[in-house]
């Protein structure tokens, strides 16, 4: 059974965390920035802090280490939910958008998906457009404590292989140790991370505060920014090499990074099976890219073809979003070659979305040991990974989730065009939320204004559901989960 | 290694029935039709006759008892190819249309997707029309004895489950008996179903020429129609009642209709775990259909709606692909609706085509029970089908086979794009050829002449791979096949 006490007390922690949050983006509209935006943080700020300080003492004989997986997995969906739901309080007060559209974009950032509703960004006010940026960079982060810390322990979608990764002493099989010792080691490498990637920015060209701002939506894997022409607005192939870095730093897993900085061993990133594959992938697909646009003609010289094609690539694979160039202008061929790079997706363990490349490679191994065992129909054929055999479990877990995630695209596309959007805007509308990529195309290819309100509230869901890989959600609406 | 000269002499065989095929045509269009297309047939019929005699007597002293699993897979493959090709002679020959069209239809007609290059049936030679439907009949009868006697022995996409349910008393391993044996006791039920078919349409109210053309394609599951308005050109709801029923019973395995005749036990359909679930599907999905056209308003009154619905439902789940509606005045969402049925598919061991119930059943018991896992991640949670527990290999091959069919539908259709095709088209048409459905939307909602020559090989080529479900075809191109 789901404490409902536990998970109250749970929840006023991402309350309290929210409104501390804006509080502070009050603060820098009303002495920083100076923009006359404070009151928007600030009314809603007070109330949460409120409501999460008479949750605490309702709450108090709560014993936290009595928390159980059922608690944690539903802590998780509702966590996104209700931070969400909040998130989206100054974003309605400040551009007059609607409720649903405030939480859209709010879940949004939370999900690192970077999907908008919004034009017009650059008059905006500056600390609304850097809370936007900061929520991405939170979000990130939560993400990175999940899936390193929760998704290995319940085998979530095959991730049981990650066991071992956790990094730091303590190897604990119990939930609370498991996740404050993975948020005591990976915060720093994330927020190191984010500081060199700020300060290349800056180098580069940028101005301090877009450095900023742009390096919370790089490392995040986000893609928010601050630009209605993002990336491009800077006009600079040098930024763009730039955030291809630190867009698959994001990309690759933390637990990784913080063993590679652990034992200044940077060639451990070469033997991780997954980051090789990751970085192969991602050199080939840009090869495919650069040959097309060039023969083409759409740039004058291989450079320029090559710069932009690695940064959609990386921008798409990385699920960051972020864009250089007017891709409505490319042929629709490249904008589905880029959704395609969505799906294979980033490494496991960090911010990136899709189906991630560790699910890719064991799902090419197992369709290829398919292959060979119908010519070897007698034989046992090994299926391993980084050197080890593969458990059925795993490979069921990994099959899965690839199955559920193919069947989910059909499905809520489905639905998508019974709320009258065409196919092809319905179809990379999914594929932007369900991994966490963003952007969209033909009619949502600018923003999702034209989305109706059903249709965004099944987007922000979308959203949600593939942040927190599908069955953490979906374990929630089976009936086991409610009975005792 | 494989045996060029076995793979040669077995290959005699398709030529021989080509040819046999086209002189009886070329007899009917001289002495009964009297159309004047007898050289079509009689013509490419004699050069056929010619090499097989040919190739009979050169491999004379070939030893077919020595046939291995290579060469067969081999051979299965080749035989679509081959007999694709000599096919499209006499439709090259009396329609005018190029080579490459004319192996596109054939191909189409022989994989009993009944996709289509041509318009203006209504006026082209009986013999002609006749023929193509009959193909499709001969097509259905080769797939129907090659995925009950040859898959289930490969395991093919998880097929193993399959292998007790081959007809009659010899369960041999061996494949040859195999083949004998299967093609002995299930030619007589593919005929008898096509009869009781053709009588039923018959009574329908439709002429015995166009009783027995249709009956050829309802129960291949093929979908060829001799009249461009396809099964409405008889405006009989009747009728589509008729073709719904023969629509069914071809899509549900022949082996469980040979069990149901020899035991006279009709029940065995509703306790076959396969063919309930798809009974239920197909009334489901029918449901959903009839409320949303009749909530749209687009029938005057339920019984119109049901029956178009039924119609439609049943006719792309079972992949036959006849029309009875302007499909293109439906809204975009029911169209979508209709392929996401193709791709859930008929039963195994029928002429259907998609991913087959069998295998959505399983990979929704494995999405299941990951789910269940979640909850319970030290518990061992079973798998059954139809009461047995589903071992590890066969989930493998399963859901290997369901992420192939999801990635090659994405990679097929970035293809189609990159030859000019837009998004809705190019995904439909994939959807039609790899699920071996027929019908497309958007530029090929009438036919396929706006597909360039490159995007007509590579969907014959979609074709065949769906048709052999992958994994038969793609054995051919690992290097191990071609090894020792
Ligand atoms: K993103
Ligand atoms: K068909």
């Amino acid at each position: 059974m789901v404490n409902a006490r536990n998970t109250t007390r749970l929840l006023s922690m991402p309350v309290l965390w929210m409104g501390v949050v804006q509080l502070c983006f009050g603060l820098l509209s009303l002495f920083l920035f100076r923009d006359r935006v404070a009151a928007a943080f600030l009314e809603p700020a007070g109330v949460m802090l409120l409501a999460s300080l008479l949750i605490t003492v309702a709450t108090s004989k709560t014993d936290l280490s009595k928390v159980s997986f059922r608690d944690a997995l539903m802590f998780a969906t509702l966590t996104w939910i209700v931070t969400g739901l909040l998130g989206g309080f100054p974003i309605m007060l400040v551009t007059d958008v609607s409720f649903t559209d405030a939480v859209f974009e709010s879940i949004s950032a939370l999900t690192t998906t970077g999907a908008t509703i919004l034009t017009g960004l650059d008059n905006m006010p500056k600390s609304f457009l850097l809370y936007r940026q900061f929520l991405q960079w939170m979000g990130g982060l939560g993400v990175v404590i999940f899936v390193v810390a929760v998704l290995p322990m319940l085998n979530v979608g095959g991730m049981r292989l990650l066991k071992a990764e956790t990094p730091g002493p303590v190897k604990d099989d119990r939930l609370t140790p498991r996740i404050a010792n993975t948020a005591h080691y990976l915060w720093f490498i994330y927020l190191l991370i984010t500081f060199l990637c700020a300060l290349a920015y800056y180098f580069g060209g940028m101005s301090p505060y877009d450095a900023i701002a742009h390096s919370f939506t790089t490392v995040s894997t986000g893609g928010f920014s601050t630009h209605d022409a993002s990336m491009w607005y800077f006009q600079s192939h040098t930024l763009l090499a730039v955030s291809n870095v630190f867009m698959l730093l994001g990309a690759i897993s933390f637990a990784l990074h913080f063993r590679v900085l652990h034992s200044t061993t940077p060639r451990l990133y070469w033997k991780d099976e997954e980051t090789r594959v990751f970085l192969y992938l991602v050199a080939g697909l840009t090869l495919i890219l650069t040959f097309y646009l060039h023969q083409e003609g759409r740039y004058p010289d291989w450079e320029e073809s090559l710069s932009f094609s690695a940064f959609h690539v990386i921008s798409f694979i990385t699920s960051t979003g972020y864009g250089a160039a007017d891709l409505s202008s490319w042929p629709a061929v490249t904008a589905m070659f880029l959704v395609f790079c969505a799906y294979l997706g980033g490494c496991a363990g960090s911010t990136a979305g899709g189906n991630k490349i560790i699910r890719d490679i064991i799902t090419f191994k197992v369709i290829r040991r398919e292959i060979r065992q119908i010519l070897h129909p007698q034989a046992v054929l090994s299926l391993r990974y980084q050197g080890d055999e593969v458990d059925n479990d795993i490979r069921d877990a990994v099959m899965g989730f690839m199955s559920f995630a193919a069947g989910s695209t059909l499905v809520i596309t489905l639905m998508l065009m019974g709320t009258g959007l065409d196919f092809w805007s319905s179809f990379t509308a999914v594929a932007a939320c369900i991994n966490v990529l963003g952007p969209g195309f033909g009619q949502v290819g600018s923003n999702f204004q034209p989305v109706s309100d059903i249709g965004i509230w099944i987007l922000s869901g979308a959203m949600i559901l593939g942040r927190l890989e599908y069955f953490t959600v979906l374990a929630l609406f089976v009936p086991a989960f409610w009975r005792y």
